[in-house]
């Protein structure tokens, strides 16, 4: 019995998803190597294997090193490295397959001293999104990276990898679209314009919006998708039209606490800690922290939304429940479910699962 | 050498922050009873004890059960009592002197038939943040609570408790000052009021920004003192005027990746699953979560602040750096120190610290 804040998550829609995920790409005929930062988990993360997923994308080396303990010999760090870590990325490549990203020529003048054992190099490319990366138009830049990777013995050049996270800011799907459209434009027109030089240059594209919404023929230029929230999905999902509240597979099981009728709202152990402040914006421009759902058992009734969590706070989560009477049925001591804001982080926070079986899942700690 | 994300802890300002609330706690003559939900450390909790405080507070019963393991043994966890964890504290409550929080009728009936060991019971009183708890002026309510309570053998009422969270939205001192005057008088209402049914009736009231500002004079009507995130400070607090930056003790020490002076941006490995998603607003309405100096060693200085994370998502922070001549000599590979926005929800990500002489301090998992 559940008797405190904690993650459920429901393997049937996990392996689902994945499914749909790796039928997309195989239709796609583009290598799929999904992001494990999601999950975290050795566990959910072997699940893949059944998919033929043999190759995948974490966001740390410490993830990487993670993961390759649970046998995977395939790994991308889709983050800027972090050349101040070359000791531990030696360790690591010698063991595995490891790909690094470069922005800048100081990491490629470091590493090319330090390094001991040869890496795979994608020059990470921003498409749009503005967080990092190299324009992808900006191809003085591209080449002053080129030059060096071109003879290289310890950092093999791949080719160009994008995360066209501002899929994030889209209002529609048909915006979602343009920008997948516009982002595999400027990544294909550098594969084209650099074929002559590199003719093996692979493009690696993620996002799960993207991914999601795509059609497989839209992503069939790119070599590789590196969607990873979708394993999950959650409301922010939702909200975007990257999949249907069917699709969500976790939610946090929280426990009433208290109750104020005359304002509408319950008191939830589930906060800051748990959720995370991530935030969505309603219609109306209020803000909340996640949906809440009628709990069965250890399953959320995804069709049964009773309220939105307006306000949180380190432990304390508030729920606004606008029909009477359902707030008159709910009292201390009963569970609800929150399907969160943003998965990857509520996941990140909770450091396990509980299965809909009741079995523990760990996770990266 | 750090190389990584990293929660830098200096163990001289925490003694500093300690000593003063301390001291101010003894001249109004009030217990002083920490909230150790901030630092959630055994280690960093033991500092403690050199400056008289003998009884604790917390926000779960997991904390709870963490700190009477490292020999707490007066313990009250400030959050509306879970009836579902009713076996945890019975467990807890056969060793320690365990107080609980009641706001309504349900945990009481319950609990009264539940619990096999007395435990000391406030009501948890709302005197105008809102979040939850019983309005300090619904004595309709509050009688509907003492009833049961005045008889019980195993709820030993022992008074009122709020947290005057309000304070966190003040714009001035001055609005805190007011909020913490008017939360003492409605609390004190309530201990007058009371005085002859219940003569031993005790006031507890809560909140960092409320009892950095006080005088002694000011909280001399309380019987104790709960304030939490005054031992590390942050950048929230100095905002709110109760701390000045050289008393936050805890930074996040984060390497440089990627810079992008076109925007006048640095990347650094530093984001919401180090720092948290919790934001400031600064004077021109833009979000920030983090201020950011030059880090010397183990130490931020915090005189040199060169600029705030503007955008943060799971693993990245995007500093924004003004000041072109700063932003020059900085390159990958140099670490730089972030002042988290809320030291609490940073501390609980990131589940350690390093002191300024490279320790590594524990916390719970």
């Amino acid at each position: 019995m559940i008797t405190s804040p904690t993650l459920l998550l429901n393997k049937n829609i996990v392996l689902k998803n994945i499914e749909t995920m790796a039928a997309k790409a195989k239709a796609a005929n583009t290598i799929f190597r999904p992001h494990f930062k999601t999950h975290q988990s050795a566990e959910t993360g072997s699940w893949f294997r059944d998919y033929g997923v043999e190759c995948i994308t974490v966001s740390s080396l410490k993830m990487a090193a993670y993961f390759a303990v649970a046998g995977w010999n395939d790994i991308t760090i889709a983050f800027p490295v972090n050349i101040l870590e070359w000791k531990e990325i030696n360790e690591l490549a010698e063991k595995i397959n490891l790909n690094i990203l470069i922005e800048n020529n100081e990491a490629i003048s470091f590493l090319e001293k330090k390094l001991t054992n040869p890496v795979g190099v994608y020059i990470k490319t921003d498409t749009g999104y503005g967080r990092t990366g190299v324009d992808a138009e900006n191809m003085e830049l591209i080449g002053k990276l080129l030059e060096p990777l071109k003879t290289s013995k310890k950092l093999i050049f791949i080719g160009f990898l994008t995360h066209a996270g501002h899929t994030y800011h889209a209002h529609t799907t048909g915006e979602i679209k343009n920008i997948t459209a516009d982002s595999i434009r400027k990544m294909l027109a550098l594969k084209t314009f650099l074929r002559s030089d590199f003719p093996m240059l692979q493009i690696s594209y993620g996002d799960t919006p993207s991914c999601s919404i795509a059609t497989p023929e839209e992503l069939n230029d790119l070599d590789e998708i590196r969607p990873g929230n979708f394993v999950f999905y959650d409301e922010m999902q939702f909200r975007l039209g990257a999949c249907s509240r069917e699709n969500i597979a976790v939610a946090l099981a929280a426990p009433v606490v208290a109750k104020h009728p005359e304002r509408n709202e319950i008191t939830i152990h589930g906060g800051a800690v748990h959720l995370s402040k991530e935030f969505l914006t309603d219609e109306h421009g209020n803000n909340y922290y996640g949906t809440v759902t009628v709990l069965d058992g250890y399953t959320p009734d995804v069709k049964n939304i009773i309220g939105k969590i307006t306000e949180i706070s380190q432990e304390h989560g508030i729920v606004k429940i606008d029909d009477k009477n359902i707030l008159k049925n709910i009292k201390p001591g009963d569970m609800i479910a929150v399907l969160p804001a943003h998965s990857c982080l509520t996941a990140n926070l909770m450091k396990g699962y509980v299965s809909a079986n009741g079995e523990y899942i760990t996770m990266m700690i």
